[in-house]
């Protein structure tokens, strides 16, 4: 039996696509019009493919970049497991511009999409959300490598579409059997690689074979076999039962 | 071994809360203003409850209603799974105002709530999109007891916050090994009860314990211990790789 106190799952979602409108475009006529509609500068707007497509096609790596919807959807199936409520997460954004997300577990995160493109503005331009006692920190200067020397708790997994392919259940088991600390890097884009060979970072390269999948896709079975693996459920019964909303 | 031909899991998204923006409310300033910030009819957009809060106060059950965002997530968790890839995984949504949205596998459904939100008032409206070959098509007149009569393959488990609790990995596999075939029924509705009660229209009531979870919560452990107990990793190799987006 593996003592239930000690282990955590930490989580990286790594590069993922999450910047302000870069300068170069900030004065194109979609990204104005855009901005306009939300009563803000451009400037201090978040790239949104679906919003600045016209205006994205002269950035480099556009086909990939602007995509707050992957951060958001990763973020609230990550807050909302079974697996945090048990105080057995971490998550952490690095985004494509080194910069860290520090996210506290007790964070209730906005479903609704446009008020979490309003949250992460705020944070971006600020720093820190809420200002006192703040449960969400931006910091620029944080390479994924150094993310990982701070944050990574036992071996380091990188799960990529070219990793060895594996099955989730049974490889999740032998390796919390292992090391009941571990760190698994998600690419939080839409496709191509990682900017640095996950080799270079990770002690170990793994993906689930065929196509590509979605980030949330992976992060899925990642956190339901380390549940399992770690012995989750059944949860302890509540007095009074919490709202989820 | 389990003949991998064969055997499906019927997903039934219930009690949707997903609704045209009621006749009663469709005059509140609210919901004038939020119609107008999209050149829409109010009576042609969805009800949402982080657009609508001060209108809906006047509906009944306000505190659940209007979570077209439940569904979105939903769906994309469903669809973008490597059960689903598979063609193992079919999903229907039952809404609480008895409509059913029948959703064709191979639909690709956008990232972009917003642009989510506009396919559903589309469909809402004209009955099926895109109108030929149409992926989804949304018809009045389905209880839950006639969606489930039409769709259940094998038995019909309901996950609900009061069902007896269980280890979902180790329950999907004795399932799994009774009947490949199995119907989930998960509550698409942010907190409270079923209307009708689970045990007349499932044959077996389950749950995480604990606190209520978000449906996606719930999904997602469904899905990932379906997928290991019918094999689906690790996925045979593409020649070339499609790309998710």
């Amino acid at each position: 039996m593996v003592p239930l106190g000690a282990l955590v799952l930490t989580l990286v979602l790594a590069e993922a696509e999450l910047e302000l409108v870069p300068e170069s475009i900030k004065g194109h006529p979609q990204v104005q019009s855009a901005a306009r509609n939300r009563d803000r500068r451009a400037a201090r707007t978040l790239l949104d493919a679906s919003l600045h497509h016209e205006a994205m096609r002269q950035l480099p790596e556009s086909d990939r970049r602007g995509r707050p919807d992957l951060v958001h959807f990763s973020l609230l199936l990550a807050l909302d497991s079974a697996l945090n409520k048990a105080d057995k997460l971490r998550v952490v954004v690095h985004t494509r511009n080194d910069e860290r997300i520090a996210i506290h577990p007790d964070t209730r995160l906005m479903r609704h999409y446009p008020r979490f493109v309003g949250l992460m503005e705020t944070l971006l331009r600020e720093g820190a959300t809420p200002r006192h006692n703040p449960l969400l920190v931006f910091e620029p200067g944080w390479t994924l490598q150094r993310v990982l020397e701070h944050h990574a708790t036992g071996p380091i997994v990188c799960f990529t579409e070219k990793g060895s392919p594996i099955e989730p259940g049974t490889w999740m088991e032998a390796k919390v059997a292992q090391s009941p600390d571990l760190t698994v890097v998600l690419g939080c884009f839409p496709h191509g690689d990682f900017h640095h060979a996950p080799e270079t970072f990770a002690n170990e390269v793994v993906g689930l074979g065929g196509d590509a999948l979605s980030v949330w896709t992976v992060e899925m079975e990642v956190l339901a076999h380390y549940e399992r693996a770690v012995k989750v459920f059944p949860r302890p019964a509540m007095e009074s039962s919490a709202q989820p909303t």
